[in-house]
């Protein structure tokens, strides 16, 4: 796919199809792109009508062309986009980018064309980018194949964008900001190649630079950053693989929209993506280090960031700034971005006051005050800059009356010209300080009008590289309990028996069974059919008991008032059994006829928390933990892994939880059995992986002691998938 | 107060002390800035150097200028300045500014320097602006009397900032937009004249202008907006009472950092303020209608929106965009912003499709697609503007081949004059759209770089406007048991007794006395002495019971392990109670002397809950509710009021917590008596500000039940205030 893809985005040769000699159609404009943007390849105009186009030899039909061209680049009404297609195949054209709109995005007629474009893209294994898109910039070859306005700047930024007015947006602003692109491509309805083949050609392209040259330093910043709008994943699972290869190398922020029911909505009218659980999506792009970006600007903000700075190597910060008030709101800033305001050493400090007024702060942050010049300035940076323990300087200027805005930022420049250190500018006010932003662009300094904006990329910037650095030592190995292959095939035929009978719900006893099988501790328990059975058992085990009414499709026994806790005597337990009996008589027909009273033994002196697993479309099996029991109504605290999981993965699922802090000794409390809540999750992801016919189990509650977790009331559904 | 406040931005006469000939100095550029604004008062510059000062004569001390001016303003050195206010109050001057640093910011000799200036100032009944401020601008007297760079442009807001350096800022960025104001004043070290006082100040003027036209238009908003960036609060409850009055007519917006401990510390160094409780904060601005500031950016954008726009009259949020995807993050933004996404009426859809082609979305976000002119934005916005469902619109452009920048900003202007609906705009981009940006801001409608901004600020203002709405409501009798006058001071005089005798803590008994003499129901409870004494409780009572180490010092109980619940049989009993007399072995020699062990009657079937009361040094008594028990360790439950409550308040604190799922019987449980818990507290309230010795009440836990809310073990800490 990547030698494809390569051919799509470096063709020796372009047809540009339906390019018209208006110069008002979008065609015409595409084709004056890549002409005067300075391609040096040969370019093909195929029109009925015209003879020459732009001082082109024009070709009426595709089959004229004097050469099999690499590339189509199509622009003719919707209804005639297969049959154009269809001729682009059969003279052997591989590359097609379809800029046409009028498919899936537009009505279910549409939708059925562009399956159209998908078969015939099969039939002659195209690659096929678009349709509905704006088309694509390859800065390297000079090749802006797109009806935006420009050719952009050089650069070693990749960038790929579902939406072609967010890509116009943004070639605006990098353009007035002299921010280069390597490549930028906008996908359309991604009827052929998606984001995932695109990424994988860059990793491909990452690797080969890196063979070449060991030292290579790709840009500013080290690094070729790959940014991106898409407002759906194509296959979640396989993005989440490649993006966390290349994450390894490279920085890979991502503004992806649907956190809410709203913007899924005009999502669907839009590209008709539809959007998958949003917490989820977040909990998988956090475990490949993809930087999630909360706003338009925030996407904005990192192109210039990861462009043109390094990444800090810790969290410590310093302010330099020549005004008390924004410094101490950046400090709040700093704090909540996740990050630390550094703490001098001493001989910093000492240097400090020797260089600065007495009235300045030599804490951090380092106030130079109002009337700071710019050599006052250069000297409070250049102590930062050699201090051992700050990670990162964010320079603060308000145009007060004598400060020197531009030779300012032109000291700023040199300093970051030869320390390593990623210094941030915040340039406060609009008029009087633009010529100080022009400066620093220059050198290339990231800059940002708040203070706010920048210290919040640093925070996410240290993030990555936290992320960066644990990514190569993911290697604790899961103690697994093994399970004979007999057992498993047992468990593989009768659930399929269960499938084919139709069966969607697991009953008490099999999911039992299961958890018995893979090690996972479950409480004493039987179904029961009279009181003189239920007292035998309670006498065996001990009281207090729980007595429940169990049926696989009673998902939700508290809600039904189905479950008797705290069972005591052999009294009570006469008592609760008629009431279960007579609540039974109240279930839904089709409910009550599977329904059997259960007695359990009661696990006494734990904390109820949920463990579950569950089948997502985007990322496949999902496993989830938090607090359980009545706790749930209370507390958001729904924690999420996307399988596989490594033993620190699961340490952390359950330590980064809220009901973690019950779990762990307060208040002089026993510690609970966390080896063993470890290794319930584990037996139960193994399950899940071993036998793959569950779209999702929980185990609603594991009750934690301080001797071991137990499994007291789990729920399966089976699904084919 | 107001009158001096008004001769200080009004005035007749200025002298500026310290005035220089070297058009270098401070002192130089504030003649400069007041004598080429355009002022038409008298003007005298004072130094003992020179004859004439650009040009005016100059008196070599104060008391030679002709006549008393009005207004001093003051940049000599800080040793100086005591001696230079002293001359200046002997001649007769009442109102002051002092520009010049070295004060309580610099170092203890300057906060001692800055001690005796409020001494003088207070001999002689002086206003006085700063020290350490950057002076004040009033655009209708045409008065600069700052060392900023220009004289604002007029308008109605009004601006007051404890930093000179964010002043200067917002200067150079209010210009760059011609956004007006009346007047900007820097505070400083505040030794004199503080928020309050110009609060107040405005709150008057307002009520004036009201009165003078009951339908003046005081803006294109229809406001006088106030806004203030602050590091310190000089009196809280001042502050929040003018303030809430002041929201009830025009918006206040504030920007106030110390979020975190590394703020705080940054701004004692700056301004010397010591921050209070962040929530305690945000909470009184909730209730006295005061819109925070996340950010300088906010602020900065609200300065434009409030003096732009209207308030939006309702939720309502109508999209408008040229781009799916700005549309789509559009809509995740409404949602999080406390907004609600339009529903369109089947008119309004229908009349929107008849103006728009066919593949554009008529649904809200309204898309009009990459090609829409100028036409297609102006048919479609008038359609949305005519529609009652929509509360305002956000309007969004990308860059786009044949997007008519320039004339889409004029056609939505022109819209914007005939219509009510707020207004606000997104033109994405950079170079191409800053065209579109000037125009915007000619025809005054606001603009953000970013729609995520744009809705924010939106939701924020909606915000206020509910705020604004309730406000008059507030009526609702709060219903209290009275106390006879006799038990009131019995209880003033016995507390009295304890603070003379040292007491911090008062003891169980005097807390159960205290609660039972206001209505706040507690359980049965008694000292007990011998085991046997204890036997006949539970007998009276019934088990179970609970047993407790009790002292006035022993404020977390449940730490020590001080508390056994559940006893239920004498059996049980001797165990406990043997148990605590170990324990109370194991405590401090001083705690041990006063530990007794308590029997009290168990609460069953409950939710265990806090409500507490607690002084706090800027905003006096603050109510507290939250999650009790174990749950406090779980769960971030902490909700405040500031006293005084209505029924109302009480009722919000209550059902705006956490907990309060829990208490309102969910998953079919029984409903807990929320009318008695709202008594209790309401009886605590009465009980803190009837006997105003206390510095914190807390009852951890009121164990609610369907019956009754129970105050089951409280402690008490006295302080004389």
């Amino acid at each position: 796919m990547s030698t494809q893809v390569q051919t799509l985005l470096a063709p020796r040769s372009v047809a540009i199809v339906g390019a018209s000699a208006n110069r008002q159609k979008l065609s015409n404009i595409v084709l004056r792109n890549i002409k005067d943007g300075g391609y040096s390849g040969r370019l093909y105009p195929v029109n009925p009508n015209d003879q020459t186009i732009e001082g082109l030899q024009s070709y009426s039909n595709y089959v004229h062309i004097p050469e099999i061209p690499d590339l189509a680049v199509v622009v003719v009404p919707a209804p005639i986009v297969a049959t154009v297609l269809r001729e682009i195949g059969q003279k052997g054209t591989r590359a097609v980018v379809i800029i046409s709109a009028g498919f899936k995005e537009e009505s279910r007629e549409g939708a059925l064309r562009e399956m159209e474009l998908q078969e015939i893209a099969r039939e002659f294994d195209m690659s096929l980018l678009g349709p509905n898109c704006l088309g694509f910039v390859n800065t390297r070859r000079r090749l802006n194949a797109t009806f935006g306005q420009k050719l952009l700047n050089k650069g070693e930024m990749h960038f790929l964008s579902q939406s072609g007015a967010i890509a116009s947006s943004l070639f605006d602003w990098a353009e007035h900001h002299a921010i280069g692109f390597e490549d930028f491509i906008t996908m359309g309805n991604k009827a052929g190649l998606t984001e995932n083949d695109l990424l994988m050609y860059w990793y491909d392209q990452l690797l080969q630079k890196q063979a070449a040259s060991v030292e290579k330093k790709f840009n500013e910043s080290g690094y070729a950053p790959i940014g991106m709008y898409l407002e759906s994943l194509s296959d979640g699972t396989s993005f989440i693989e490649i993006a966390s290869e290349v994450a390894k190398h490279t920085p890979v922020f991502l503004l992806k929209p649907g956190r809410t029911p709203a913007a899924q909505k005009a999502m669907q009218s839009h590209t008709g993506s539809i959007a998958g659980d949003d917490a989820v999506l977040s909990q998988a792009l956090k475990q490949a280090g993809v930087i999630r970006c909360d706003t338009i600007e925030e996407m904005f903000d990192f192109s210039m960031a990861f462009s043109w700075s390094r990444v800090p190597e810790g969290p410590n910060v310093a302010i330099l700034s020549n005004a008390g008030g924004p410094a101490v709101v950046s400090s709040d800033a700093v704090v909540e971005s996740g990050l630390t305001m550094a703490t001098l050493s001493k001989n910093t400090k000492e240097l400090l006051s020797t260089h600065l007024p007495r009235a300045a702060s030599i804490l951090n942050p380092v106030d130079v005050l109002g009337d700071a010049l710019s050599d006052r300035y250069e000297k409070a940076l250049r102590v930062l800059l050699e201090e051992e323990k700050v990670d990162s300087v964010v320079v603060i200027l308000t145009p007060q009356v004598m400060t020197q805005i531009e030779e300012t930022a032109k000291v700023i420049g040199r300093l970051a010209q030869r320390y390593n250190t990623p210094i941030f500018c915040s340039f406060m006010g609009a008029h009087n300080i633009s010529k100080g932003e022009e400066v620093l662009s220059k050198y290339k300094i990231p800059f940002f009008r708040y203070p706010e904006r920048a210290i919040t990329i640093l925070g996410k910037m240290w993030w990555w590289k936290q992320w960066q650095l644990h990514a190569g030592k993911k290697s604790t190995q899961i103690d697994v309990t093994p399970v004979p292959q007999s057992v498993i095939t047992y468990h593989l035929e009768d659930i399929r028996k269960q499938l084919i009978a139709g069966n969607q719900y697991l009953s008490s006893e099999k999911i039992n069974q299961l958890f018995d099988d893979w090690d996972i501790a479950t409480p004493a328990s039987t179904s029961v059919t009279s009181l003189d059975q239920a007292k035998r058992f309670a006498k065996q085990t001990g009281y207090p008991v729980v007595l429940k009414l169990s049926a696989p499709e009673l998902l939700h026994k508290t809600e039904v008032s189905g479950v008797i806790t705290d069972v005591r005597s052999a009294k009570q337990l006469e008592v609760a059994s008629q009431t279960l009996i007579n609540r039974k008589t109240e279930l839904a027909v089709a409910v009550r006829k599977n329904t059997q009273i259960q007695i359990q033994a009661q696990v006494e002196g734990g904390v109820e928390v949920i463990v579950g697993v569950k089948r997502t479309s985007q990322f496949g099996m999902v496993l989830m933990f938090g607090a359980g029991g009545t706790l749930v109504e209370l507390i958001q605290d729904r924690n999420l892994h996307v399988l596989p999981a490594t033993a620190t993965d699961i340490e952390k699922l359950v330590t980064g939880s809220k009901v973690y802090a019950l779990l762990t000794g307060y208040r002089g409390k026993t510690e609970l059995a966390l080896p063993k809540l470890y290794h319930l999750i584990a037996q139960l992801a193994n399950l899940v992986q071993t036998l793959p016919f569950f779209s999702e189990i929980e185990i609603n509650p594991v009750i934690v002691t301080p001797l071991d977790a137990v499994a007291v009331d789990g729920k399966a559904i089976l699904s084919e998938f």
